[in-house]
């Protein structure tokens, strides 16, 4: 069927390339006419314009919008000016399920549905296909299937021993608007627990060691009370790669990590700034609003921020109270 | 070759039959006779007492225990006492690393080798194999070799582009005695986290509809300020099911989860006392000793304390300060 | 000077009380006509309704509200229909700082002067004076002074080595409108880390005699490795007590604790259901706007949640877990 | 009464001067001859060896120890030599209890009472007295009574409507060998927490202003979605002092941190590199042994490692993994 993509980033282009091969028409705008004019050689009809692209499609409508969270209002409000009654207009990007349903209360006023789709897959998703969660009103996700199946990985990924549910294809339609973003929102945040689980094990497993190096004795450094028991050298790329052959452990995520620790065990390309990009802040916030706890989340999140060197005026709180009632001085890095 | 095995409950017993199945003799006891009739049964040879294994055992003997905690030094000791110069002694079970650290010492005057096995695979391993993580002296690590191939659960898990190493096959030598259970014990502690990131994911998505509940309105609770924003009735049996498909966060434990939640998506029939056996405390203490942060197993192991009831005084003790300074009063569950 | 309070709850009535010892004229109104009468026999004067309450103010006129969270926003809007350009409207509550900047805003519209007071004393205030963080336009503060100084504690509270200060007097001027509510925010977040930090301090003097107790020995149960080192009968009122008297953990909040230790250690009173009121979740929030990590809180915040009973399902998903991996059953409680 | 001192750092050689000035012959010895005199020269009797010391002590002797952990058991092991049945080695540092509890049981078999006591008060405890937590036999801390009164604070410290209780002069007897420290670790551990309580408010109070600042917009950088509400310049030297007066979080630690930041509300003289010293870790030890769940404590010890440099490697891994499936790239600095 067609349908038309607006954000010709990584992820958007390579859904549209996905799309392509199941047959499908695309009609693909970007700012970037680069990106445009390359997939328009693959395949795509290419639009010089929003306005362009929507005058391309036939009724009823449906434009798929793949942007960065901070430019996707703008172009929706555009969208909504162009489009009508019985159109649909899809947010595949990473917005906050709380704006959702605020876009699909004033979209329905003027009878344009509004799905909002959680997607995972990162780069890997051209060849191994998008995981959708779908937000919206049912006819409308109804109408859409065709495209939705083409995006998800099919029924190839992973076994499982029920009948053909589209779980299994690996797309769902989660509920009202917001709810695709919501499950995703929480998707991420597992995410963030799951790497941290595995962060802290490796930073352990690095430190098994410990036992062999030198201390200072003083009374500022803590000793190591049984340096007998931190003697051995280990072998992090071997450790992943062994843990995803039969272990309770193994996932895609711990797949991704023995290949990046083959290929560095050190990681010395890595600095240790770790970005955060809505998320989990999100999913924290949603926890706190519900009364559920989330420490794991938190402790993930508030460790990607401490990265980010925001824990600098509390630690040196710490230190002038220290200093103040025990006549601490700091040690030196 | 030939091994023996002292301990048939359910993970012994399914490691002998996988042993019997890769062709090798298996000599076996427990102190429960019909564990050791049945696997007889089987093919194994039985035995009536520790003495009796030993003396069935030709030179160099290899004893594996895969025996609870609690008993594993008296059946070390009484081991020890039989078994001469050259043979080895495998500790297959849940041991703390450090315990391996100080059998290897007294073994080693005696030239008996302690070889540590932590064994990842629960009641899944007979059918998709051990993932062998393996400390202890290197020419008896590779004497054995044969035994831990058959363990293992081989090539067919996962794909991986490089070479033929054992670790793509399930088993590694990771050091010296104790190395294999301290590599165990991450694994576990890293199991932690990833549970509890996943447990935490569902109990939010199950908390999504939380704006449709009435809330009490008093000075005592906190309200709900938007909760237009949580009117979602999801369904987590659906949703973990299709995070199994692409998604970033698919894992063994995301598939054991979806069938789970597929049977029953309330989980009606458990209380939600988690127990823990000991490798996220030891991995814990480890962290302490080393001075490596591990946020996310402390939260893990604490949420466990707190479902076992050891949170109330604490909480207890927030009720009367609140009480004392704000006069407030508990509310009733 | 004349002040109108609106709201005679325990927080206002005792407010009211504290100004009038100072000589100020209070009008004052409650929809609890009983608690009118109360203060119009200690001196204030009464008022039936909001509209007779501001009839019987001078000009410029200062109405201080002190009501719960739920009804200040209709109350303000009441009042912004009856005061004049110059007059103005202090919130001495527990609103939300963000609230207080959108009301600011619309209020500067009206010329009507809008002013967030963060008060802290709970119960005690009337004796011990209330200690004030103040948000709002400089001139309107500035003219409140005599108000703000009858209502703090005045000098006598701590020492101090410096000059006079208001900050020693127990009261500032924080910055504009939502700054003394956004004090008082972090406040209250410190608030709940000083009495976690307590609650845990005493859970595990407690438990100092553990060792004592004869454990369950199973695979289910971790064991007490050494219960030699927990065989201690702590009397935690005792040690409450000397913990007041020239150690590093002596505050307030400890002085509470010891008497309600005194009274009865074992606090049996309690159930251990421990409300939040909602500036802790704000705090969290406001951590999470600006990338600040805030582990203490947010772990004191979700122990509160957990006491409410909310953690119960993602307990249940990690017994299913267990469950499913290693054939763990619950043990009962 | 007579009492022998080893060890004149900052709080041996104070706690000896406290000790005069109450009357008490001290006989001391350090192995810095400079600091033996400079007592000597005090009223105290000066010895050249542990021998010499010892040596001078009429019978029963009491032999105080206020060394660092290190060279606590050395120092133990030449007293032991040296004392006989009757005599008692009191060791004020701060050691592990579960040391203390060890050495005890070595000492009785000698007929030496061991009594180990936790000092609180720091650099300030010549002048306001030692909070001490004191466990041991119960004849030979009666004998030292007199010592333990006049090391406390004495009554003036704290108010208290209760009677005479040693618990209210400051000091008391926690129960057997081991307790006293094992409270002061708690001591210690609820200080951590109450340290990082305050610490992350201060810095929360720092980032009022965040809304002013220009953030980059990027995908790798979370946007702060109301700047409207984080525009407020913040006085954290204000601040701490006026929560001294009247508040709930009012401290004897807040009462310090006034005065550090009035000297410098920047603490630029702090690079935030917080040392731990043992109790934290030990506590910590303490709580996984109970199964008593101490999040507070734990978040604020690994804030403490992570402010030394031990998270690296973990957020290296989050990198990589964060490269692997998003291909995002780190932020620079």
């Amino acid at each position: 069927m067609q349908i038309a993509m607006i954000g010709l980033g990584r992820m958007g282009a390579n859904m549209v390339r996905r799309l392509l091969r199941g047959g499908h028409e695309c009609v693909v705008f970007d700012v970037n006419k680069a990106s445009v004019d390359a997939l328009a050689g693959e395949g795509a009809v290419g639009a010089s314009s929003i306005e362009d692209l929507v005058s391309k499609l036939a009724k009823p409508a449906a434009v798929w919008m793949m942007l960065p969270a901070a430019i996707t209002d703008d172009t929706l409000n555009v969208l909504a000016g162009l489009l009508a009654r019985g159109d649909v207009i899809i947010d595949g990007g990473n917005s906050n399920y709380q704006d959702d349903v605020d876009r699909a209360g004033k979209l329905a006023e003027k009878g344009i549905d509004y799905i909002d789709v959680g997607t995972s897959g990162g780069v890997w998703g051209l060849e191994r296909g998008y995981c959708l969660m779908i937000g919206g009103p049912k006819a409308a996700v109804t109408r859409l299937d065709p495209i939705f199946l083409s995006l998800a990985p099919g029924a190839g990924t992973a076994e499982s021993g029920v009948g053909r549910r589209t779980s299994e294809l690996g797309y769902i339609h989660c509920g009202p608007s917001g709810s695709g973003h919501f499950v995703k929102m929480v998707h991420n945040g597992i995410e963030y627990g799951m790497m941290a689980a595995y962060a802290e094990g490796m930073n352990l497993l690095k430190a098994a060691n410990s036992g062999k190096q030198t201390r200072t004795v003083d009374a500022e450094t803590s000793p190591l009370s049984h340096p007998q028991y931190y003697q051995f050298d280990l072998d992090v790329a071997e450790i992943s790669e062994v843990w995803r052959h039969g272990s309770v452990v193994s996932s895609w995520l711990l797949d991704l990590l023995a290949q990046s620790l083959e290929n560095d065990p050190n990681l010395e390309v890595f600095s240790g700034r770790v970005s955060d990009s809505g998320e989990g802040r999100w999913m924290l916030k949603a926890g706190i609003d519900t009364g559920i706890p989330l420490p794991v989340l938190s402790s993930a999140l508030f460790q990607r921020f401490s990265s980010q060197g925001h824990e600098r005026y509390s630690n040196q709180v710490l230190s002038a109270l220290r200093a103040a009632f025990g006549g601490h001085a700091e040690k030196k890095h």
